[in-house]
């Protein structure tokens, strides 16, 4: 039995806000300022270099890792945690098509978070080996999986609408046609159960400063499946991926392990607050999170419907089918999230014309939820968005 | 006229040490902890998602970028931060390789620090073209330009011994032989003066939390000369280099600018001590703090001669081809550097044999390298560093 009230009370929530934006920027967890000062005028500033070794440095991004595996069903050595989730699908394509020398597509859908598709698309031209990028709709990516495909690149979780693609299913379906599925979790990790080990997944990455709340601009993670470890070369080499960085040799030995995705020297900031902001999912159940998340949402979805008939449900009906935000479609949707934000309820939008709430029961309640559905109906109803300063555009990411 | 008693009060030091290691972490700067504090406790845990916007987040890499700009003598416009150095270093490559297809040479010295060669290795066999890294030794490095060389990949100031490599005439040179130069600046940056636009340079990079104090992991920078600009494909294609990332277009556009070299979301905690550690740098005249880092490095040279005949110089004797670093070999080097660490002089050892030490007018002055030398003779006359407790290695960045 999670105690969400007691998972609230980790987190430092400004008041007279609804935070509903926790799959953008996750709220700061009690500890992390704490710690960070810790980090900076203790460690740094006192045990200067040292630090590496006195205040547990180096052990940092192998402490970090362990602890995301645990909230993503992955085997615990076989996470690593640095540089950003661009980065870490750079380096788990590589190895993935290295791994099928003989196929040349890459399966994509049309809802992926366009850097993986970026991030994808410089990759095969840089191999220069006639790779292809083929990208069809999600929801019939299952029927364009055939044994053309090299790799199958989704992202879990569709970044506009939540939809949620099933993961078992659809990793039983590539591996059947004889092709490898890169996951990236970026709304999956901590917003539902993730089980990598159990779905047979074969590489994934994700971020952290989304629904694991580790601070802006924290670092991303990377999985290898354990039979896939000592084939993966990770392309960026770089010295801490070196089987022994400390012995400066001329050439490249891949560590045995997973530390073999790690590129160069790691965050240590960053990861000092991530280290901090794990600590909120002490006790907390993911499947007990995920049946709270849907509870949160369904209301939230019933509340809006029935007052605001102009706004347009943009994700599956299905909460099955959904991670954990919801959109709504408007054409004035910039604006009306301007509205929000102005009144306190905190989402955010995406172009052309989506508004996105994410529903975090670790800091969310049912109050919470009426509350925003209260202000967003004055909203929507009394055009409140139809101001001239909401004509200008900013933009978050 | 640079004021260093100045320099030295934007520092908080620990009493009773002497800080020779800021060629491997820069000392904490004054200002950074409060600055880190706010951007936390204030951004983050305030104004949450709105920081993008509000705080200045989405212009902080650019700003930070600007002012790095400034101490390395490149065009303000041409530099960005973010992710590893070795990350960047794997960039500034593959833009450069694909600047001269037809030919198949990188051109390194066997000096390099080790990571930049495996990334180079990594991006040779990744393109699988037949590319060749070949290797010189770092004082004949000069002989070897010659026609078939794509890229000549030099780190300026050698990680070991601290020689200094002359850039201007290796770029000049590389150029009459129709090859471009990419400078690692990891040991130059905040160390001595540098001039990237001036000697021609078509690509650098370099990490800021050696000589420019920006804190574990700080993230690294990198240049791209102007008349390269639109031509460097970044291969590593993230969201956050695209021409318009909140558009979320399917196809990567990069910017058109420097930009083009960003990948992922930017590490904000690092990049705010980062920008708070810029600070010291007001004032500070890069030719007087050279001239001040060579008397240092030469009163050290003196004192610890005069005193240790077993110690042997492993730097260049004539300060004008060293960085702000000196080494001197000695077969139990690593225990007698931590013998020295127990008495209040850090420096570092690099395996096999290497203590290293770096001169920083910043925040040190002739009394501080009095008193080190001092302290290095008593070990070394003494033998300190023959007792049991420095036996057990540990490793140090």
């Amino acid at each position: 039995m999670t105690d969400f009230a007691a998972t609230r009370a980790r987190f430092l929530l400004p008041g007279n806000l609804i935070y509903l934006d926790g799959n953008s920027l996750g709220p700061l967890p009690r500890g992390a300022a704490e710690r960070l000062d810790g980090t900076v005028c203790h460690e740094w500033g006192e045990l200067l270099i040292r630090a590496w070794n006195r205040a547990g440095w180096m052990e940092l991004p192998g402490r970090v890792a362990a602890r995301i595996a645990g909230l993503i069903g992955a085997e615990p050595d076989h996470v690593t945690v640095g540089d950003t989730l661009s980065v870490k699908v750079f380096q788990a394509l590589s190895a993935a098509l290295s791994l099928r020398p003989e196929r040349r597509v890459v399966l994509s859908d049309t809802g992926n978070f366009p850097s993986d598709l970026y991030v994808a698309q410089g990759l095969i031209d840089a191999l220069g080996q006639g790779h292809e990028l083929r990208l069809a709709p999600p929801e019939r990516i299952e029927t364009h999986i055939n044994e053309d495909i090299a790799v199958l690149l989704l992202t879990q979780v569709d970044y506009r609408t939540g939809r949620l693609h099933d993961m078992a299913a659809l990793t039983a379906r590539a591996h059947a046609a004889g092709a490898l599925v890169i996951w990236d979790l970026a709304h999956s990790a901590g917003a539902l159960p993730v089980d990598l080990a159990g779905a047979g997944a074969d590489f994934a990455a994700g971020c952290t400063y989304k629904y694991l709340n580790g601070g802006p601009g924290a670092p991303a993670f990377v999985y290898v499946a354990p039979r896939h470890m000592r084939h993966a070369r990770p392309v960026l080499q770089g010295w801490l991926g070196h089987a022994e960085p400390f012995a400066f040799e001329p050439e490249y030995r891949p560590a045995p392990g997973i530390d073999r995705l790690r590129v160069g020297t790691p965050p240590v900031l960053q990861l000092a607050a991530l280290d901090a902001a794990l600590d909120v999912w002490e006790g907390v159940d993911m499947q007990a999170l995920r049946t709270r998340s849907i509870e949160l949402s369904e209301l939230f979805i019933a509340l809006v419907e029935a007052r605001c008939p102009m706004l347009t449900l943009a994700s599956p009906r299905d909460p099955a089918r959904r991670g954990a935000q919801v959109g709504f479609a408007f054409e004035e949707g910039h604006a009306a999230m301007q509205a929000l934000i102005d009144r306190g309820v905190i989402g955010d939008f995406r172009a052309p014309d989506l508004m996105r709430f994410a529903f975090t029961p670790l800091y969310l309640d049912e109050d919470d939820i009426r509350k925003a559905a209260e202000i967003i109906a004055d909203v929507m109803i009394n055009r409140l968005w139809d101001a001239p300063e909401y004509r200008v555009r900013e933009t978050v990411t």
